[in-house]
């Protein structure tokens, strides 16, 4: 009711495209089994309206990696002015980017690869840090007002604590069984700080979130790879190797074809 | 500027009233000597002003312990119909309970000792649950928006956090080095949780603390001792021991006289 459908539990609750148990009678196999298809039946209230301009394929990932900047954005007031950090410039760090710079936020990405300084620049960030250099981190220290951190292994987040302004927010996406939490509560209480956690997001807000990237032209950066068990094999190897520049896209369609 | 002169850092920035680092030549000793004194000189924009008709020494644990209530309460939205958890009933507790109340939050007070449910009721929670309970702990699951963590010393959150609604926030006031933060970033994020750390509050907060709990008869609850070696000790020493009902008050004007 609140339109963040993601947090809805029990067995009316949210349910993934695939992968999700659900009666045996409506999915076969009782898991959903939708994505992967040329068709596929869906209730009208979860039906996202992607313009003609779009293209398809690159469009596609916004439905995940899109949504999941633009929630916590909205939420966190990332606006005109905002100093906002994103760790990673993979398939969520380099949305949160483009998105990021297209609300008005001045963006520092925060990487360890010098070789991304480019590629982050020209996507939108105004600043790029490389995290392993102590300089560089000091340099920026109680800066940000938002870090959105797309760091899915565990690592120390105290270094990217101190470059939030006091009251500032840390926004976590990538789940974490153990680690990436702050060592005791001090490390949050002496400026104020806050640690979030940030899933998906709800139907409506994907719909602003499609509306805003059309509107403001962004894209996901894809690798489209055909729907045979020898492609998606070596993408699957690839996105374990973190290979990937920045999501590959299954063009199931081409392929049915 | 932003009226949190607690987050101010540096030589100009936030010092307490007693034991922080100034110049010799204000400062004799070097550090402030402020608060156990008959008269105090300080800036006029870091006085309150305490309305004549609160009792003076129950109003004086309110500058500190109310206002570490009081802020939070306003930054995460505490009003008419929050579920508001408060854990632990001590010092910061009870006033979390009567300024929970006072703002017409239902408070569900959350403490190991069964002994301090009627006290718990009796200052305004509409509900007590016993933590070392595993039944009365899942009856309440999935039911507070902001739960306020008095507990200063290493213990699990995690049986606090499932007692949160989605997107609800955990306010951590008491400082742990270690310990009482979660395993890792998972347990925020399938819900959408906060952890947020808070420091007191600001001059302008605090001043607004004042007027409402005037305006609400509330008073910390206190135990006054007189300013002498002796009876200070003995308060130290029951105050590490956590037997104090709720704080104690040095009253150093009766002594002096």
């Amino acid at each position: 009711m609140a339109g963040e459908e993601q947090f809805c539990s029990g067995p009316g609750g949210m349910h993934g495209t695939y992968g999700s148990e659900r009666p045996e009678a409506l999915h076969p196999g009782g898991v959903t089994q939708g994505g992967y298809s040329s068709d596929i039946v869906v209730d009208e209230n979860y039906v996202i309206k992607v313009p003609r301009k779009m293209h398809v394929a690159a469009a596609a990932p916004l439905l995940c990696a899109g949504i999941t900047c633009y929630s916590p954005f909205l939420k966190y007031g990332v606006k005109a002015g905002t100093n906002l950090g994103v760790v990673g410039l993979g398939g969520l760090g380099h949305m949160a980017v483009k998105i990021g710079a297209a609300m008005g936020a001045n963006v520092t990405v925060l990487t360890r690869s010098p070789a991304k300084r480019e590629l982050a620049l020209a996507m939108g960030a105004s600043k790029v840090i490389i995290s392993t250099s102590a300089d560089e981190m000091a340099s920026a220290a109680k800066s940000l007002h938002v870090i959105y951190n797309s760091i899915a292994f565990p690592h120390d987040i105290h270094p990217y604590l101190n470059l939030l302004k006091s009251q500032g927010t840390i926004v976590m996406i990538g789940g974490v069984p153990e680690g990436a939490m702050p060592k005791g509560s001090f490390a949050l209480i002496g400026r104020g700080l806050r640690v979030a956690g940030s899933l998906i997001g709800g139907i409506r807000d994907t719909q602003a979130m499609i509306d805003f990237c059309a509107e403001h032209d962004i894209l996901c950066e894809i690798e489209l790879v055909p729907a045979t068990p020898d492609a998606v094999d070596v993408a699957w190897e690839r996105a374990i190797a973190a290979d990937v520049k920045f999501r590959f896209v299954i063009d199931t369609a081409a392929t049915l074809e």
